[in-house]
């Protein structure tokens, strides 16, 4: 395996842009580099929309980023298992927008395992006001996979 | 992505063993089974003998689990990099037998990603006099990939 990082704040988009544009002009490394880019470029823009369907109050919008099958394992300080009652629970425990407060992911790195799957790194930041729970942050880490729908969480460890 | 799973407690080989040969028992899923579970079973003796290993306070062998890569991963509060650093830092944190006390895995299930990844998740438990340090437990999941030396982990995110 070669993992292959891509460090990424979630707002730099842009200048990830730029970067990539400015590094896709050394030729000689502009086969390898659009094939490493493309793909960590497709599972950043997942977490991007993720976090800004977040800000939106948009939970659907939010589980998009997983797939949608009852395998998915959603792991903190124990096990749930399957899109289904993840959507459920982040409905329960987020029931407004002011309890979903402002998400921001940071720190991201993207190491793809193979062409079908990555492992997605960063920390996120939950901006909210403290009589909606106050603010939260932690690590997580993702398996994503490549799927007909785009690349999907399968797997989410997070902890604050 | 099939997630097949696999729920095992470390300590139960001799029982994964009897149930796997039950289950052969049955012809019509024999094939399927017998590659599902041969890697299954595969990654679990890894961390049965990483479990074993540090039980003996043998840090070497319990590193043996890792894949020896500078591009590791090891997530807990933060992000450690690298096999040369995790073993050096399981050294300065776990000075003596007394310090690494007596660990043990649960609750292991291994969810096979594709023929070369898999996940697992499980619960440690660290079984430690309170002058070296206390009991710890927590959860973890791993990512493993089949290499030309057995199964190795590759991404470990461990909390506590």
């Amino acid at each position: 395996m070669s993992l292959r990082r891509l460090r990424i704040s979630a707002s730099s988009i842009f200048a990830f842009v730029l970067i990539l544009i400015s590094c896709a002009a050394r030729a000689q490394d502009l086969q390898q580099l659009t094939t490493a880019t493309r793909e960590q470029l497709d599972v950043v823009k997942v977490l991007i929309a993720q976090e800004s369907a977040w800000n939106k109050g948009d939970i659907e919008g939010f589980a998009q980023a997983y797939k949608d099958s009852p395998d998915i394992l959603f792991v903190t300080n124990s096990v749930n298992r399957g899109y289904a009652g993840m959507v459920a629970a982040y409905r329960r425990d987020f029931p407004s927008k002011a309890a979903m407060g402002t998400l921001s992911f940071s720190d991201l790195e993207v190491h793809p395992l193979d062409e079908n799957f990555a492992v997605v790194i960063g920390k996120y930041h939950l901006e909210r006001g403290k009589k909606d729970g106050g603010n939260a942050e932690g690590m997580f880490s993702l398996v994503m996979q490549k799927t007909d729908q785009g690349w999907k969480i399968v797997v989410d460890h997070t902890t604050g």
